[in-house]
């Protein structure tokens, strides 16, 4: 198995409801696989090499465009349900078996529908820059606030914030980003945009729900949040954590939504710590 | 050096304030040394094996008696500044230079005033179970209701949550805590507690300080916390982590006043990761 993340093939599988799913497969074999749940828009490119490298020197990482993402096939749904239905299917085409998920964002919402409803045996979930249903999100207001910057990579003000320190880690953050040059995903146009869009804006409007997604997750769970996420603010982790039965907490400080990117190594490293203890 | 806390004799330094401070040094040489302050009634032996072995597998740790407390000489003070200078002094007499600061309850505030100071040069600090000035705190409430129980060892209603993971956590550590039977500190007696108790309230009756104490701190901070802390809420945690330039905030589920204990191989995987960032 490949252990770099820049060299790993692009590899496809098809599974029953149709979709051909395009995926990547590094790390250490053996042991609970890793799923990663991609954020908003990204793709298996918009990772951080840093850390998928990290996450892999102990552990079998699994990447993947989800439907209708990247070179994946399928349509791109409109609801967090239906993604984590794919997801579901992907992983039971690839017979995965038992896994550890990893959702950022958007994919920690996935990641926690699926933690909770137990189509797919998970073992640990990890839930970075991510919020409950009903939970506090300033998506196209902080999207279209980071365009108008004119930024050189509007990840930049997305992601990181405006401190020395912070846009420095962005800096290097985008760096890494450009190290695979061989099968790079293209970027996601305005009907994965819009589709995403809508099921960020519709998971979190729904205050009726009432937690009842995270009750039902039994799992041990790690939820990770940067200090200062203007898109998914941190009250939406200390709420997520109080509302858990088997929660770890971990903030990080003055970082933005992309802090688990900004503190790629003790990132890793906590996630190691978690999914070993 | 000796590596192991069981068996790290008792050494003593004669300071300039006339106390003769009683330590032990353990761990690795090298680097920048880990000094290690005390919870309420705590002495060197109050100290969990797992979590100064665990700390001292990659750096210099050192724990003592502060100036009144176990086999160290002078007067046990009753408020948390003169702690401070105490420490500082004990610090100064072993002419360790720049020091890391782990600080659990009590020791946490001592800590956060060391750190503030600057009497002493702390490059990083880890402030456990512990409170700002001004904080909110049940200490009295909490020992008596603890007492109360005539539970086989007190620290089992005090520093774990009724449930059964956590009683079971709990056992374990007194099975831990009592490895060392050679020049075991004696439990501390009613002077101390008292003097500590009034240093405690006083600490968090001050709410007129607005965390002019925590906005002196540059040092990268590492704020540690259990989610059921019932002597210093885990609010506590949270206003620390927000009044603070560079903490990282980290929360262990299902874990009271020792969640460092309960999770003793976890936090120091953290703390070793916050040290060697």
């Amino acid at each position: 198995m490949s252990t770099q993340f820049e060299t790993a093939p692009n590899r496809y599988v098809a599974a029953r409801d149709g979709v051909k799913y395009a995926y990547r497969k590094l790390g250490v074999p053996g042991g609970t696989p890793l799923v990663l749940l991609q954020h908003f828009t990204g793709h298996m490119d918009s990772w951080d090499p840093a850390v998928v490298n990290g996450l892999a020197r102990h552990r079998t990482v699994v990447i993947f465009d989800n439907a209708g993402i990247g070179v994946s096939s399928g349509r791109t749904p409109d609801s967090v349900e239906q993604m984590a239905i794919d997801a579901e299917s992907f992983i039971g085409a690839l017979e995965l078996g038992e896994v550890d998920l990893l959702g950022f964002s958007l994919g920690g919402f996935v990641a926690q529908l699926m933690a909770a409803r137990g189509k797919v045996p998970v073992r640990r979930m990890v839930s970075a820059g991510s919020a409950p249903q009903g939970g506090e999100e300033h998506l196209l207001q902080v999207v279209s606030a980071a365009f108008a910057t004119n930024a050189q990579d509007v990840r930049l003000p997305l992601f990181f914030t405006p401190s020395e320190k912070s846009q420095a880690a962005g800096r290097a953050f985008l760096a890494r980003a450009t190290a695979r040059t061989k099968d790079r995903d293209a970027e996601s146009g305005e009907a994965i945009r819009n589709a995403q869009a809508n099921a960020i804006i519709a998971w979190c409007a729904d205050e009726t729900a009432e937690h009842a997604v995270l009750k039902r997750i039994g799992q041990p769970t790690l939820i990770v949040h940067g200090s200062k996420d203007t898109m998914f603010p941190v009250t939406n982790a200390y709420s997520m954590f109080e509302q858990m039965s088997d929660a770890t907490l971990i903030v990080y400080p003055d970082s933005a939504h992309g802090a688990i990117f900004q503190y790629s190594e003790t990132f890793t490293s906590h996630v190691e710590t978690f999914l070993s203890a």
